[in-house]
């Protein structure tokens, strides 16, 4: 009998990497700049009224070192939003000036590894909702990396069966649990989506803390055997002086 | 004796994959974009005279992320037209406001492995014509993705005796068929064509079942001990207003 | 005791793949197209002088998708000429119109697997001779790919003794000659020249065979134990009159 | 019992490699390209501040060979700190000059698999603050690459206990010791940060030193069975005399 | 007890590989490219002055394929002069035609492991001496690729122990010297240089003689279990005539 993990799925989700052209940026006159600046921070406050209103979500963050040079991670209850957010920031000044460095597609995601039988419906559960469709925290930093379940000769996670599968996650959940306060770690699945099939975005007041907790889990049997990394970013909380800082040039 | 699993083949696929250069997009003027689109969308009127006369068909989709803006699956008998119809889209203006990002070339493809013997000459069953020469659905969502079996220390699918392939592929189709109503699946071969063995092209209302039913199948020894997937790209219907919808900037 | 195999060598061998930048190309008057296609065909008419002196030999094919638009193959009794006729093609107007996408040197190969012992000099055979030296020819398609033989673990082919090779190679070859009348395949060895061993050249008026050949292959243990594959490429048959209208733009 | 290793981290630290685009170089006035070094050397006094206040520290270097032309290790107290500085060095003149090519976020690291068990705050032991806040050395060479340890199959450093994990690393340490005075090295830590677990930054007067080195190190089981490493990049020092006879062009 | 090989070090070595590109070189005047060649072949014979005092050598080939147009390998002294000597090409007005494609840093290498015992300081012997800052051949044909020795499972050479290590290379040296006279092979040591363990750069006035010690090799367990291979250039002699016919546009 199979034994496929069973998720609970909340708000599709995209994360959109870019880096600035910031030799093209500079060419163009303070005016241009201050207007393509202005649209873009107008655009930011549009996408925080979905914020506001609970029906969606977001994350801006500037990314340390060259993968890029920001990152606007949205939620949103459809597919369609997310495409249509995407094709207005690249119709907005500032896109011109940008460049499209990673992007990631996934879905907001509870798997029922560590769930307790229950004859509710979760998708009720007011505990579950606010996981499945999550108020993003604006702390000071993030760290995203998507990442696999190996299946790879002895190695297969595909392979284990479901008891097994529980053990281990209960295990690696205990040191999650310990980061509790430090860590806010939001999952969003991406099987079928993107390339690889989790999307993990951790946010924390400490940057030490992302280094702390994987390198921890890294120890245990789930990521030790089990986990196959993708590339990791991370950066700096923006608000729009940040922004606007950040983008003025002499 | 060699039990290569026999395929019946029906039209040959290109999927086309392009992002916009929207920098480039916007610098030209609005009467040169609108030209652009009305020649782009009789382009689309055109191939979709193929459709209609079941000569052909095909799919075309928005792509979320930054892997491409937009995707055209075309189905056609030869490999010439296919290959016309691409030099045809580079001569269109529009072309010049895209970049190719992927392409996959395959042709559709049943396996003998679920096909019950049958004295019939496949190739003139309705159902199985029906299968080889699909009209593409019009639904709200697409995922495509290319598949290799695995050939791997003791997981190499190719070593396996047919019999042992086509229990696997059994237990691995009645997943498939659980998802009948909610996804059409169209399974495009490209063994010698392109870079891995086979295309897989899903259409559904709903796109939390492309997740749900690749995930369901990753625990299937199929795709755990056998399966090795290459890039997944989702995307939502365009239609013409959709189209100029999408291509309008201010 | 070594035993590697023993090749014979034939004519060298160079393929260049090319996209064009169709917006270049449009962008340029019509008359500057048009010399530069009259001068391109001129280029290649004098390449064909070789092809029918016998003193060399060439291929040239559209290329269906994003990989290319077309490929010209090339064959040559030394490198200096391969060299030569590709600073040659650099030097035409149309090539700055093109993009190069890939290219793959190697030389025409037999090997003694399935040879018979004799005292003769097999370069001085002509059924030798043929193959060493061939006549490339104008199918209506083409298909090519690069090929490694596995060194891994328990699967390492260069770990095997001669007998065994020779005994797989053996049964790999009758499925080869089932295609005979279907399929003419160029060997070119590659090994210390570029990237893969091998390099295949298909030909064929049906491009379904290409699909056919290598899939029976892949289930035969020369290849589902010990074969790697590169990327592959599929064409349609270029003369000057196809050409023509392939560079035609409005 | 997880036995994850504890570590103490020191200062953040950025690798930033660029490549110089010397055709636009060339193409501006000897007095634009002066006036972008003085910029560039004023930038560097500046963070030379923070190096002679023990504020933070960095090193200079150019590359040899085409991975870049000079890398920027730049070690601060915070993260904001390295994104600001990245962000001014996008800001100068000279940045419209360069080409990232390469970046490395981390950590100042140091292991306890050495350590000696105290019962004193290692933070506040002045030995240990020298290596988690270093004052980079100004030596003629410099080589940087990043490493991870292996998790595959039966060598899998994160499944072994602590104590064999501290035995191995203990006989590692010893051939890193027998290079005192002729190597100085800095390890930062990179899981959930960057691509690779650690970077490690050598420091000598005689380049040969990598080599010797890393290959005296890659026959000790910790490497030769568990590392793997990525690119490595090494250069030579830079001063102001040499970067400004660097960029002197005719 | 560590049994790592010692190793003799001679010169530093670059290989710089280089294309060029065509259409901005169409695109200026005769007399800029008829100065800018000049100027190279100024360059070339600077360069040229070490190698006929012996405190240097070079060799410049065009490359087959699209990888590169054309390879300098220089060796020197020191890691400033390739530096510097990569400086200067790129302040060369051709270097404004050309794109580089790859690079690579590496140190003229004889290991131990075919060496008899002496008392002699090897430094002194001058057969010794010759091959550590050898005189580069101009040979017909060059071929340069990168390799590693593998650590993967059972197949990891870096922890046989040396008697092992020392049989296994001795059988590979005697493939190795039955090419003497045919092919002048200079191993280049890059552990801790750059992202391979060797550099091979092969000399013969036959490039069929490539493929056969490559081939031939591969056959023997040094290669077959534990060599990794990177990516193969080969190419024809470049002198000063050949160059200017090669940069010849009309």
């Amino acid at each position: 009998m199979n034994e496929a993990a069973i998720t609970l799925d909340g708000w599709y989700c995209l994360h959109d990497f870019r880096a600035i052209d910031w030799t093209s940026w500079k060419l163009v006159s303070q005016e241009e700049r201050t207007n393509a600046v202005d649209e873009f921070v107008q655009y930011l406050e549009k996408i925080n009224e979905s914020h506001v209103a609970k029906t969606g979500s977001h994350a801006f963050y500037s990314i340390i070192g060259q993968k890029a040079d920001f990152m606007l991670m949205i939620l949103r209850e459809t597919p369609e939003e997310l495409q249509e957010l995407e094709a207005e920031f690249n119709k907005l000044a500032i896109a011109d000036f940008t460049v499209p460095t990673y992007s990631y597609v996934s879905v907001v995601e509870l798997s029922n590894y560590l769930a307790k039988g229950s004859d509710e419906d979760p998708y009720q559960n007011p505990h579950i909702r606010a996981r499945l469709y999550p108020e993003l925290p604006r702390t000071k930093y993030v760290c995203f990396y998507p990442m696999d379940k190996r299946r790879e000769g002895n190695d297969n996670w595909y392979m284990l069966d479901m008891e097994e599968r529980r053990k281990l996650m209960h295990s690696h959940g205990l040191i999650g649990r310990s980061y509790a306060g430090k860590i806010k770690q939001i999952i969003t699945g991406s099987v079928g989506l993107d390339d690889h099939e989790w999307g993990v975005t951790l946010f924390s007041e400490d940057m030490l803390q992302f280094k702390k907790i994987v390198y921890e889990m890294r120890f245990d049997e789930v990521s030790a055997r089990y986990g196959e990394f993708g590339e990791f970013l991370v950066g700096n909380l923006l608000d729009n002086d940040k922004l606007a800082n950040f983008l003025t040039v002499k």
